[in-house]
């Protein structure tokens, strides 16, 4: 684990001017420490480059230079944890306060940095945003939308509304059968960043330590199943938040690299272009 | 519209050896009057080519080669209904009985095929299997499932496992809420073809016409629906049997063309991936 800096405690609120609502720490949460079974196993995603940047500088970065986020804590596994906090160091990033090891599950790596941001003394009423490091294209407006969502509500995530009809289902034999297919304005696929004012988050995972059938993939679930009674916001995510998962997701992740980075001249253009297709190519060949 | 020739009759049945079970026309409903709103107006994208094969063309003949499709309707609007009728003809797709004109919803398309089938006398027993043309890749194993399926149920859809978290959602004020997450392997994304014993969907949709607020945006819904006890069951996808709906979709269609062609010559692949660079480097200057 390293310490870079202590975490904005909430004395910070009181540097604030009296015409301000007085603000609470927003601490991000970048969760780098999923071993990416279904990607190449000697090769971690976090680290893979897209558009010229690691995958786990683009999600860094996005909170970084986001100025309403104070602090960014990192989670990391032993696989990936050196090469982070060089390129924590090397980008200079200034809220990083801490690098700290995940556990074997994703809700594992959540725990421990609710429980590094507990010994650090965090107010209750902080605002934590739990990232996954492999959606390097979080918008601003995202990251900006949990923030003001936490002002009406305990919790909130980013989601998009799915394009395709949902069908829910159960067992019928050995048989997939449909139980209902909801109104499709009414579906979303999560995405992150998920939000959470810091008490809420604690208390939900302290109720859901004691359920042996204790399995949630992500932390939205643990506050939906725990805290019943905690409506949670949908705030508009994007199809460019893209989660990279297996080597697939990398040619659409350069596109979208190269759509933020935005208009270039014609000739860097084709060159870019030309470089993915060579590497698609080779792909293609192997 | 154009009758090609007589659908299928349930006398054909009688031609089956004793040692067979019976069998019955199976009808493929190819819907291709959809005017593509999110695509380019005038360039209607049941008729884009992709690898090097009109949209419209993919997807009747993924019916036209299964040996266990007896007929093929193709349900077409204004804009594409010469075009397609020469594209059907050009390819000698022997089994298009029928290419009638479609309606202004998804579902009075499926409405005037159910009509024109009722019209030509076909079984109550009859397989019938809707399939999108936007999804140009379906597998014979999707469609074989449907057929396969109908043995058990009246129903049927293919659907792809979702790989995000769904989350339901409910108004709240001006915002969407969460109202519950149905476990990740409960959730399934529908595609087509959708399939149903003739009787069956005729009985939904008789149902459904008397509710004025009936808008479906699928065939399975239709059943489910009007037909709560009639299970419906899940027949296996494939994330290939994409559904075009923009421009963007175009690349990721060429590609999947590309894998279904399978391997070629290194030259060729070359060739190939320069042609599908350039188109997108041209659209990417427009």
């Amino acid at each position: 684990m390293c310490e870079k800096s202590s975490v904005s405690q909430s004395e910070q609120t009181k540097t604030q001017s009296p015409s301000q609502t007085p603000t609470v720490p927003v601490v991000a949460v970048v969760l780098a420490a999923g071993f990416g079974t279904r990607f190449d196993p000697d090769n971690p995603k976090q680290l893979v480059s897209v558009g010229g940047k690691e995958i786990v500088v683009w999600s860094i970065e996005a909170f970084e230079n986001d100025p309403r986020v104070t602090d960014v804590i990192v989670v990391v596994n032993a696989q990936v944890g050196d090469e982070v906090e060089r390129l924590v160091d090397a980008n200079g990033f200034g809220k990083v306060r801490a690098i700290i090891p995940g556990g074997a599950e994703r809700s594992d790596s959540t725990q421990n940095a609710l429980q590094m941001l507990a010994d650090a003394g965090i107010p209750g009423d902080a605002k934590i945003l739990i990232h996954d490091a492999v959606r390097p294209f979080v918008e601003r407006r995202s990251i900006d939308g949990c923030i003001d969502a936490l002002d009406e509500f305990e919790a909130a995530t980013v989601a998009v509304a799915s394009t395709d009809t949902v069908l829910l289902t159960g067992d019928l034999g050995d048989r997939k059968v449909i139980h209902s297919v909801p109104e499709r304005p009414n579906t979303f696929r999560a995405q992150t960043p998920q939000a959470f004012r810091f008490a809420t988050i604690r208390k939900a995972y302290a109720a859901a330590v004691d359920d042996p059938d204790f399995h949630p993939t992500d932390d939205t679930r643990v506050v939906v199943d725990y805290l019943p009674d905690t409506p949670v916001a949908i705030v508009a995510g994007a199809e460019t938040n893209l989660k990279i998962t297996t080597l697939a997701d990398i040619p659409i992740a350069e596109n979208i690299a190269e759509s933020i980075r935005g208009p270039r001249t014609r000739e860097e253009a084709k060159e870019r272009m030309h470089a993915v297709f060579a590497e698609a190519f080779n792909q293609m060949r192997r």
